[in-house]
């Protein structure tokens, strides 16, 4: 198994991306092809052997002159072919690499796949889930963040991708679907939801109806249902959340001069919400294998990070995604 | 001071409520009204009165046959003129009462008190707004769920009464505004938000721009706007996240033998995470004062809410927010 990897993106790279590459080999069966800048790549790993006893593994690298930077807007992917972010896609695509990766920008990494892939049958707009931390890691939000402005039938598009990720990645039959609204009463809800939630209702997906601000923590549907701009603001909400809740604790109990225990127990909790832990989340509804993970990954999310892509690899993922696609949801409510 | 109270709405009424009553005519300087269905307040003021040694204080009471529960639409209150909700309105608007206080549907407290007082000078829509929690008490949500279908009028009218509301209750001069989106640069959001944003930038409030879903817990601004579907979800959201976290921790804690000190500092933070301890807000937007409890309601809440109420009359908080609305606003972007 081959996998593309963007050395460049992430708010560690390239050092910490290298180091995770570097783990990943050693200890899993693939092959990673290094995509960056060349020189740089050549002079961190020169570093890295130069303090590592073990001497490196072997890597194919692949020079892409350019970075897309987080402060950058996603659509300038489309006239920067020589981005890392592109040329991760474009190896893909020439069936040099089984699937990619990256831990950069996850607007520009949704456009380069979709320009590059095009659409996955008849997919109307991608989007990405990601599982709501280690809280509830059965439950998949989606859309975590694609797309802002968003139609009933992408709605429910996303919930069907939803469904057959947590289906096939996660291995729970008939995952249940919920979506988002202000109460559980079937009215309860917007425009844009009350149109949804007819989609979803006639759908064959197994629908247990709208949820509230509740059920994200407490984790009542598999695949909860929001539109992408208001999905990344409940996952940025519990991410800022709790890390407050859980640092004012700290120093409280820090001031109470409590045992170290307590200290262990808190820091558990912090990783249990640490997003990096999730590994790396595919884009849903594009034809062709890309994931994307945290911009905070270090070296040991690097290394999840390929393993959530080699399992995407295994269980055949798009496959899966293109079969369940095929006209199962209504045209209107 | 006379503040009109519907004994009948909210989870624990109408017992909470009328001890909530009795603890408030005892310790604050107002007259209350009691409404509700005569016989059973009767009934419960004599019980309450077998159990206290103090004797109890007067209270006027007006009767009202009907009660508005929690699962029903709140648009039915429009035909449900002897509903508690209904009355504790008509007396504010005859004269009767300074300001009315309910702890029960939210929906329809302010459907009644549109009905009852009409909109505000220029608004184009209610809304309300709620602190965010003890964790950052300087925070005002706004809409926290009155309008779940917003354009960008609204929003730019809710800042401004959220922002009068501040000035004028918590005395925080010029207070900061943001408009909540999926980052914090100026052409993030949707179609929605990024008109809203034109709208916030041409006005004469401190618009801060954008904020992202980090930002609430963060206090970074205090007036954060957002349409009240997914305000309602924000404030839920909340909740249940904190729950959750402070509820597994004290497990832990309890597994793990720790001291009694943890479980009162954890005590602490369920507490300043309390929703039913903010104390009652009022509805922005209509020509009359309604403040809106939590329905979970217990006497020391309503106490709160009591107080809230005395504080909005004290500052002529109608007022305030009728001089601050003409025309402040441009019309376009």
């Amino acid at each position: 198994m081959k996998i593309a990897l963007d050395v460049m993106g992430g708010d560690y790279a390239p050092r910490e991306i290298l180091l995770g590459a570097v783990q990943a080999k050693r200890a899993l069966d693939v092959e990673l092809i290094l995509v960056g800048q060349r020189a740089a790549i050549e002079q961190e790993l020169a570093d890295i052997e130069a303090a590592d006893s073990l001497g490196l593994p072997e890597f194919e690298i692949v020079d892409a002159p350019d970075v897309i930077h987080f402060d950058q807007n996603p659509s300038s992917v489309k006239e920067r072919r020589g981005a890392s972010i592109r040329v991760i896609c474009d190896l893909v695509r020439q069936g040099h690499a089984d699937a990619c990766l990256t831990m950069g920008h996850t607007g520009a990494g949704i456009v380069a796949s979709l320009i590059t892939f095009g659409r996955l049958g008849n997919v109307l707009r991608p989007c990405v889930g990601i599982p709501y931390f280690g809280l509830q890691p059965n439950t998949l939000l989606v859309d975590a963040g694609a797309m802002v402005d968003c139609k009933p039938e992408y709605l429910a598009q996303f919930a069907q991708m939803g469904s057959i990720y947590v289906e096939k990645i996660w291995g729970i039959a008939r995952p249940t679907v919920g979506l988002m609204t202000n109460g559980r009463e079937d009215n309860k809800g917007n425009e844009l939801t009350r149109t949804t939630f007819a989609l979803l209702k006639n759908s064959e997906l197994n629908f247990i109806g709208n949820l509230e601000g509740y059920d994200l923590p407490n984790g009542t549907a598999n695949v909860v249902v929001m539109d992408g701009l208001w999905g990344n603001v409940a996952l940025k909400l519990t991410e800022g959340l709790s890390e407050q809740l859980l640092g004012r604790i700290a120093k409280r109990f820090s001031d109470a001069g409590v045992a170290h225990a307590v200290q262990n127990i808190l820091d558990e909790f912090h990783a249990m919400m640490d997003y990096a832990r999730i590994g790396a989340i595919p884009v849903f509804g594009v034809d062709g294998l890309m994931l994307i993970g945290h911009g905070r990954s270090r070296a040991a999310a690097v290394v999840g990070g390929i393993k959530s892509t080699m399992q995407a690899v295994q269980v055949d993922l798009l496959n899966s995604l293109r079969q369940g696609l095929t006209d199962q949801l209504p045209e209107g409510a």
